[in-house]
């Protein structure tokens, strides 16, 4: 995975890729949440193959596409017809191709400024909740992160929250949000990233991730991190143990 | 396969399907040719599984569905995130998922008129050529065929003609057919289906398959029709072998 999905760290996708180039192994990155917002070179990142979806860069849903290096063998995974040289059967989706090809020229053009515009964003959001907040908790690095999500979550010593409230509460005030990856909505297990970040189960359990887009405005981002503290300042909140 | 790709033959997939049924075998039909075009009921059918495609109903390419009955266990060809009750893992295309939803409505409404429509444009083709043209053989029956293809060959020994030059030839003048399935175009192999109905390699080598659709007029086939017929007649025709 190139940049995570749930908190915008950059992996050393380059560093792994020439290790596993000098044991002769294939490497395969998933590039979903970099093509389009980053520049991303194949020979620069040394790998076999990247995966990369059109919905992504505002391109159509439904549409993605893989880069195979040249002497790399893969199998088909639907057989059939001869479409696409064999490696994916099926009548192709030829709107949705041109539309995938528009979205990337479109993106190759504005990803700089798109880039610059979630960055502002994301600081914004991120001063108004540790500016008005306490006990909250920034998940992801400040360095070799994507701009485009804000995953924070409440220190569970603090607060009694759950995370699907929190959701219901903010999607009310208008405010939509996720609360983890969309491959997992809807499943009670806490995300396997941040608990691998050292994040405790139930600080995790309220984990929301706010992303920005090109068409997210200022006033947008204010008013969220507006309701966002409103409602976090509703909580019931723990008592302090007494040592 | 409940309707043939290729001549439109209807098969005979309830009776496979109770002997199916009465050994325990799972039956699974490709009804992409049917469903939208003519009653389709999975429990007159008694098969298992049933797949359809929208992009053959009139909605956007790119988009299926697999009916699996209550009872009937598949693995997920796709793996990964849990969407879909984890039959295959990937974000929704929901545009495609609507129109498809919208295109299914329009066809159970109009399947009908575009049935006895397509039923209109054959019956006008197949006896212009067959009234203009020798040695042209209809590959397909007349019962329980669909009315959407007509699919003709010449006959080996009379002319000498290539399908791609008749298929270049017919583009030129703006007629646009198939010379098989989608799924083999490019392809060089002679259709497996004609073979299998007794037809000689070189006869099925000229094979042309007309589409109609709603959006097909009663002139569109006419003009087809003479277009075809004036190539035919320009063809070099085979001398006739003196016995």
């Amino acid at each position: 995975m190139h940049a995570n999905n749930e908190v915008g760290t950059i992996q050393p996708v380059r560093e792994i890729a020439l290790i596993a180039k000098e044991y002769g192994i294939v490497l395969h990155s998933d590039t979903v949440q970099t093509v389009g917002k980053v520049p991303v070179d194949v020979n620069d990142l040394h790998v076999d193959l990247l995966s990369i979806s059109a919905h992504k860069m505002y391109g159509p849903k439904g549409i993605g596409a893989i880069y195979i290096r040249k002497g790399t063998n893969i199998d088909a995974l639907i057989h059939g017809g001869a479409q696409e040289r064999k490696n994916r059967a099926g009548t192709e989706n030829i709107p949705s191709i041109v539309g995938f090809a528009k979205a990337m020229e479109i993106a190759s053009n504005e990803w700089s400024d798109n880039f610059e515009h979630a960055r502002l964003c994301k600081e914004l959001l991120k001063a108004k909740i540790c500016g008005e907040l306490k006990n909250v908790v920034v998940n992801g690095g400040e360095q070799d992160t994507l701009p485009f999500i804000l995953n924070v979550s409440l220190d569970s010593s603090s607060y009694e929250a759950e995370r699907e409230s929190l959701l219901l509460n903010l999607d009310l005030h208008g405010v939509a949000v996720s609360s983890g990856s969309a491959c997992t909505s809807g499943s009670v297990q806490p995300s396997h990233v941040l608990l691998a970040m050292g994040r405790d189960e139930r600080s995790t359990s309220t984990a929301i991730r706010f992303s920005f887009g090109k068409f997210t405005s200022v006033k947008d981002v204010d008013r969220a991190g507006d309701v966002f503290c409103s409602i976090v300042r509703s909580l019931p909140k723990r008592p302090a143990v007494v040592h």
